[in-house]
């Protein structure tokens, strides 16, 4: 069965999904959906999600849409997947979980909050929004501290104490590397006191490389093309 | 293997986990940690959940939170429960998680924001604060219409086009029945031109009977002295 992902590697949850694909020998097909041309809300695409909003799979004739969902049904469905990506041990599957179901309204919020109302905003042609990006910086740096704390707490490199890493670890390693694309002294003043998610971001790269790298290469371009809107909108 | 439900009746997913016990048959020590006391902000509740946050719970010596992974486990760990609560069928299992990782950002987001900051910050001696109500109405408000346009699309009573209710049925029901809180006048603008959806809490409520019914029964009592905090608070 022939599996399209519908995708923009800006979207950190495309980018767990393209990774997961990728380090697990998964064959598809990347559908490009430009989020900066709008191109997740068109009529086309609302045929594949009615959301409007990436990504999206189809495997077949099946189609399904939510990130965490999909990376669930993907290691559910090929049998090629190693077990530790997302265990049948229904223990450690009810941890995973749990990490996923706390990243939505936590780390994610957090994340997203902070960036659109401190950057992506401007690529839409929207304002920026001072009191949204510091009340999700709040978030996403009481969310960093509490993976420090909490789900990285012990000594193994992975989320929950694991030794190799789950889908969780992909979805919320792709949601921090997110700040990529904000200023250099605004991502070292969020993540620098985070020294153990440092460490974890580097031994999930190396655990998925060389797609890992090579999935997030476009990052950086993203950066210098909205430092550009924002010096643009800093002179209006 | 003794299970302990960690739970207060006023949050809408402590109440799912309660009714899908009581409809499955499964055993359980309900523990009342009581959010009007802050009894969930506790050090000795942060022990079971250092989140801090209801539902929790501890099932032998295995803890767990996050209602969706409780939900989740509990069909999983329990033989006696039906396959409609939670298929084994890859596809349609699928589709359960892409409902509840919707729920989170959408109906969830939406009903929190707008209650509580119509109502439920009184009960915190908080304010309570009218432009985050007003975007919290509107996400809840289009999260409804999104239920009721491509969720319940087809024919069947519940969500996805199922004859016999998922787990995603109860949390998404269980969060828009929160709205019993609010006056009866919001309540009927928000919910009242959604008779699709008024039938579908119906019809989960009859497939949960007597249980829905009963987990329920405390909400009208907590709308009253919301009620009453909101008449204290506008003398103020």
């Amino acid at each position: 069965m022939e599996l399209k992902l519908y995708v923009d590697r800006l979207s950190q949850p495309s980018r767990a999904i393209l990774i997961f694909c990728k380090a697990n020998g998964i064959e598809f097909e990347e559908v490009k959906i430009l989020i900066g041309k709008m191109q997740h809300r068109s009529p086309e695409f609302a045929e594949i999600n009615p959301m409007k909003q990436l990504p999206a799979i189809v495997h077949g004739d099946f189609k399904l849409f939510e990130s965490h969902a999909i990376l669930i049904y993907l290691a559910s469905a090929f049998s090629g997947v190693a077990d530790h990506w997302y265990p049948t041990d229904i223990y450690k599957r009810a941890k995973v979980h749990s990490v996923l179901d706390w990243h939505h309204s936590n780390l994610r919020r957090g994340s997203v909050g902070y960036l659109f109302n401190t950057r992506i905003a401007l690529a839409f042609g929207l304002p920026l929004d001072p009191k949204a990006s510091a009340e999700g910086e709040k978030l996403l740096s009481a969310s960093l501290a509490m993976i420090e704390s909490y789900w990285l707490e012990k000594d193994e490199p992975f989320l929950l104490g694991n030794s190799q890493p789950s889908i969780a670890d992909l979805a919320l390693v792709c949601e921090i590397m997110q700040l990529e694309v904000a200023d250099e002294e605004d991502r070292d003043r969020i993540l620098g006191p985070h020294k153990r998610i440092m460490k974890w971001i580097d031994d999930t790269k190396n655990a998925t490389a060389p797609y890992f790298d090579e999935i997030h290469s476009m990052l950086p371009l993203a950066k210098e093309k909205l430092k550009e809107l924002k010096v643009q909108a800093s002179k209006q």
